[in-house]
């Protein structure tokens, strides 16, 4: 008998056997420590833990300082009667067909809100992640864009949602990885290809904006294309809430392509695409061969009716009471925790730990009563490991005091006093 | 100046050129006859347009034959108090964080359900094509299944969520796409290759089951691993609901894995992973190296809750009821219409029609108050255009004698009649 096939990967994109391979071991380790794998009921801002851990007994309480809704909208009172009174009125979760069929208006209901919102054109999808499945292929293949199949740039940090896809849209065009934020590479591109496209984060969630403005010269000058994944600025940046690149790109156009969560800040399930200037022809090629866009599973009736009352609050002062006691926390987490993001609007902080020492640590913190996320590959880069704090409207000035005390005590680096400071 | 660069696509595995180019105006036509992007409010089992369309009147009022909701589910009052309860019971739709880190038991809650149903582990994701996109390519690298990378057959009928993962798979395997249920391609694979693994339909979106019986004995023989996306009989076919493949299919474990919609007959939102024989470091795999399984946006509390009750419903004659009452409906059907399914258990009917009559065709149904969805290429084959019918359990038998009426009026097949019947 002749020996059997076995199979060489090309791992042009992707590689699982290091990503787990090496990812994989550092997840067992957290696990081990009590910090991954965590059930907890959740209640009153506090979460108390289900099952016991090595080292964290059952019952154990912490305060989640890993969560990323940041203005504490989804437990807001009118965003759950907002899903209720939706699932009431429309009588179905969902109406199952596709949307480009027949849809009830739930949905759109949703869509025209956030359009106004945003002075834009939304369509919204279930996920994220769900939308850039779905739009990417179509830039790459020129579809979604400027008609021109564009060498597709994606920014190594890409959040893996699109880097997942390279591989899809390497089947349209031509891709390649980009170091972060590499302008001068990305001018090269636009020089040398007819149409370029740039996929990255606008909101990174270790902390950081893109360099929208920049792009935008790119944009005027060589009709550059940037798709942005601004999940973690929705809500709790801008005027309503738009977030950090609907608020300071000069180039809201066909040019540029934003999708945003609407599971972190903004309180509920789903995603939004906000588009602009694309006419209804290319609108009803996106809901048609969109991928899961126009799968017969929409944003169920309850998102829709959460986001409808979340969408309502973006529209009061109460957004901007939330939005200003997000930055107060924040400002008080950098006036006791020095790390690279001290006097960013954003967040999320990262506090340098060691490789070796940052599950340790983690778990301490934890036994205080806190959770904050360990990080290390292939979450990051390899020796810029970390705990991920992650700020929330809804955190008191004593939890924060807290939190930073312990970190102090595992080795995060204390901001430097204001002269005088200690002396009062 | 030099010319700048446009670039060549590979299409080695996709083309939306070609997919956009032919497809798209089949939307259009479709949507000019009133066929496509219809809106309509939803009340007691009948729709009710908002818009109007050329040819439709806004307020028209019809039955839709083409949602897959095939036991009513999705209305039943126990589903929307579920969804409600879960909504009050955990106070936010979901909690923004990873589950690998830590999460609220809402989709724990479901999964345990779900496993005692089906008597395998189960995960939720929040669609079968996202749990899709985060599996197949674990299989493709040996992660999930025997551990060797194997070759990957696609059924060139796979849906288009599956054949969508194919340049994903590429990458970290080889990749293959056969005909149509076409076992010897399959085996002789098997034959040259340490390990294969076929992804296809367990329920195909036109009419079908795949051969779970023959795939089982390559199962047996040679390892084969198959892919199973059993959505459109979930619910609908089975004791308790468990879908074709798991009543089927003689090999349950690590060999065969299925993922199943709960947004279809089972009436909620996403989508089950149905796994036999894993270790739990596998499942660990999964959950933290799954793609979107593992991103911060779970399964909605209310779609958590409609779930619970919809399990529960599962446990009870009343299933048995509504999966009786949607044969009936289909054998009444059958008895009026003739198609290639006729006598099937299948819910689904492809009425076929030519591909220049096939829209007019369907406008006729929907003036008389039905809708069917006319299917082309790229959803099906060029030459086997159709009205694609989708029996429910809460259509009355009126309405199906009265759909059946039009559409032998349109130009559909009618069933031979039983000899003597006309006598009577």
């Amino acid at each position: 008998m002749t020996e059997r096939l076995s199979i060489t990967p090309t791992h042009a994109y992707r590689n699982n056997d290091k990503l787990i391979g090496i990812g994989n071991a550092f997840w067992d380790m957290s696990e081990r420590s009590g910090l991954a794998g965590i059930v907890a009921a959740y209640g009153e801002g506090v979460l108390r833990t289900e099952a016991g851990h090595e080292y964290i007994a059952e019952g154990h309480e912490f305060v989640n300082f890993s969560c990323c809704s940041y203005l504490d909208l989804d437990s807001h009172p009118k965003v759950i009667e907002g899903g209720i009174e939706a699932l009431r009125r429309y009588g179905v979760l969902d109406h199952c067909i596709a949307r480009s069929r027949v849809q009830i208006p739930a949905m759109l209901e949703l869509e025209a809100s956030l359009g106004e919102l945003f002075g834009a054109h939304v369509v919204c999808s279930i996920a994220a992640s769900t939308a850039t499945f779905g739009l990417l292929p179509l830039i790459a293949s020129g579809h979604l864009g400027t008609g021109k199949r564009p060498l597709m740039i994606f920014d190594k940090n890409a959040h893996v949602s699109m880097a997942n896809v390279k591989p899809v849209c390497a089947d349209e065009t031509e891709v390649v990885t980009s170091g972060h934020h590499d302008l001068n590479f990305i001018e090269d591109a636009c020089k040398k290809y007819e149409q370029v496209a740039y996929v990255c984060d606008g909101s990174d969630s270790l902390g950081g904006y893109a360099p929208v403005k920049e792009l935008a010269e790119l944009q005027d000058r060589y009709g550059l294309i940037v798709y942005y994944d601004d999940s973690h600025s929705m809500s709790a940046y801008g005027e309503r809430g738009v977030g950090y690149v609907r608020t300071h790109s000069p180039v809201l156009d066909e040019r540029t392509i934003v999708v945003m969560t609407l599971n972190k800040a903004f309180g509920t399930s789903g995603a939004a695409i906000v588009l602009d200037g694309y006419d209804k022809e290319t609108l009803r090629v996106i809901e048609r061969f969109g991928g899961a866009l126009n799968y017969s599973q929409l944003l169920n009736t309850p998102a829709v009716g959460a986001g409808l009352a979340s969408a309502e609050i973006h529209r009061t002062g109460e957004l901007v009471t939330l939005q200003n006691k997000l930055y107060e926390n924040i400002q008080l987490f950098d006036s006791l925790i020095h790390t690279d993001q001290t006097g960013s609007t954003f967040p999320i902080r990262l506090v340098p730990m060691g490789d070796d020492t940052v599950i340790e640590a983690g778990r301490r913190v934890f036994e205080a009563g806190f959770y904050v996320s360990p990080v290390f590959f292939p979450i990051v880069a390899r020796g810029t490991a970390g705990l991920r704090v992650m700020m929330r409207a809804g955190q008191s000035a004593e939890q924060v005091r807290a939190l930073c005390a312990v970190l102090a005590e595992v080795g995060a680096r204390p901001t430097a006093p204001i002269p005088g400071e200690a002396a009062r």
